[in-house]
């Protein structure tokens, strides 16, 4: 339930963005509006119902000569799901509508149908709903997802104190080396050369990244009933943007220790063939779909001993800081830099 | 929660529904999946959830050429307003997402959203999330909308028994001749002399009518609350399109009588004018989302009573048969003929 942006002016997104705060008003029963990856309400008195949905247009969101129309109904299901995930809660149902151009044939439909219950059923999640129209210009999916907490029990990105740690689930990079490799070989930009003299199973793990990627759900779960996170939030922006909005909703500011972002190995190999900054890519990348939360000090080596005996990836890779200190990253040699605002700009073309 | 059909193959459409059958599964707390005007889910031991969404596009649904960013906002809203309505629901919660090309500007999302906000203020709705994106296309529209009941009661398309009497609320047509009005005066067909020589309040009547529809929340509310109807559905595919969805769920055949169809006053003398049977505006007009429901014979008194009593519009539009009748339609000369298939399009262009 993000604001994505791809060719647009900020400042539109920016009047949406306060269009719908002025419009938000509390009421009973709504325990979280407008802002953070899923809306929230007290469905009852043991339980929190949360809510995200997203609009997936193509050209924008998706490219059907780079992706199968099964992996964009894979990929916008696990993009509900990782909203999901950051919210700690148990997804449940699903809504799916579909805006269909004259290009797209039954097979494609099928496809696309089998790639969204394929994630569906990854995670128990029943299709209850939905639309489906005619469009005159391209494919457009829009997912609404609903998943369950105990009430009074979830992650949100307020929530982070002055103090805590900075993790991430995972690593971060990998879907976007894994687009540049498919978009790379289809536009005119292509290197096909380089691309080629990437070993087969980095370049398989990077393209596999980009198209069917995890929602963290378990980890999420986890971070929830044990109550160890004090925020998070899905990477689908990049983490670089996806930062940002834990410090604006928590109104603090943070450290990024670069050196410690964890990269792959096939995206610091992508990386290198390329000559680009791995960290560049897990900074702006967007749609890894990971975790990004914070953790207070005293629980610090609790998170660690319970990731490394469920076998779950995470990373340290900052600390909160004051809000007058702003988005910092220290290179390795301890130099401080504002952290650039850039956000993942879907692909360009 | 329609499926609609503009200048698309039905095959398609069939394929969807085919395939959302087939994926959907029964699960605890779900009461209702797909094929209900919402989705309904025991949210509490005393409270159903009752889920719908709709997808609009731009060149199918709206035309902006004749549709004002405000009225646009406004009938997205009303149209899933009108599915609770349907349920018998008080709507509750909404989410909107849109994709907006480069063509749209500020003040055009500025009206968009006070056009739906006017809706959802009228009917105590609380706009609780979206998205948003580029669209290299047209204006997409996406909105999720959830309404409660109490637990156990609620109406559906089934439920029809054969003997029921079949009614609606308001008028029909005057949405379709309304929005004949507005393509009329903007196309190369218009016919500005004829258009022109309809009273003024009467085409203010028909073109309010398309362009800001009213949900008939109240009217389901008491229906569903006094339990004096068996099925309901929202007229928005046209009586002859959602008459057929009551009776498939139901299983059931109808016997529509033309005569007895109400139409206002405006649309007699559009129809007039124009040389057009206004029961065909009726039978195949969509949008006019008023409520068609069925009443067993032992209730008809009441349920006319308590309308009288309320100011509420109904009227007895027709019988429901066996399944083996199918749906046929008798002329005032009482001679009987299959009801067509036809069902709203959309505007064509």
């Amino acid at each position: 339930m993000a604001v994505r942006k791809a060719r647009q002016t900020i400042q539109e997104f920016s009047l949406i963005s306060g269009l719908q705060r002025r419009f938000a008003r509390s009421e009973s029963g709504l325990v979280r509006g407008i802002g953070d990856d899923a809306a929230v309400i007290a469905a009852s008195p043991n339980t929190w119902w949360h809510l995200t949905t997203d609009l997936l247009a193509e050209g924008v969101h998706f490219d059907l000569r780079t992706a199968s129309h099964e992996s964009v109904g894979y990929r916008a299901a696990m993009a509900n799901l990782s909203d999901i995930a950051a919210m700690g809660a148990v997804p449940r149902y699903l809504l799916m509508s579909l805006a269909i151009p004259k290009t797209v044939t039954s097979t494609h439909i099928y496809n696309l149908y089998a790639g969204l219950m394929k994630a569906c059923r990854l995670h128990d999640v029943t299709l209850i709903g939905g639309d489906t129209s005619a469009s005159k210009t391209g494919l457009f999916l829009s997912i609404t997802l609903i998943g369950t907490t105990p009430a009074r029990r979830a992650l949100f990105r307020k929530g982070a104190h002055v103090g805590d740690r900075l993790y991430v689930t995972g690593t971060l990079g990998d879907s976007l080396a894994g687009l540049q490799l498919l978009t790379r070989g289809k536009t005119s930009r292509s290197t096909p050369r380089r691309s080629a003299s990437l070993r087969t199973s980095h370049r398989h793990f990077l393209v596999n990244r980009h198209l069917h990627p995890t929602a963290r759900l378990t980890e999420g779960q986890w971070l929830n009933a044990a109550q160890l996170a004090t925020a998070a939030i899905d990477l689908s922006d990049g983490l670089s943007g996806d930062l940002r909005h834990i410090c604006e909703e928590s109104r603090v500011g943070a450290e990024l220790h670069l050196s410690e972002i964890p990269i792959s190995v096939p995206c610091r190999a992508y990386a290198d063939l390329h000559r680009l900054q791995p960290v560049q890519l897990a900074l702006t990348g967007g749609e890894d779909y990971e975790l990004l939360f914070t953790v207070s000090p005293k629980n610090q080596l609790t998170v660690e001993r319970q990731a490394r005996a469920r076998g779950y990836r995470i990373t340290c890779i900052g600390t909160i800081r004051p809000r007058r200190f702003g988005l910092q990253m220290t290179s390795s040699d301890g130099t401080l830099r504002p952290l650039p605002m850039t956000s993942y700009e879907h692909f360009r073309k």
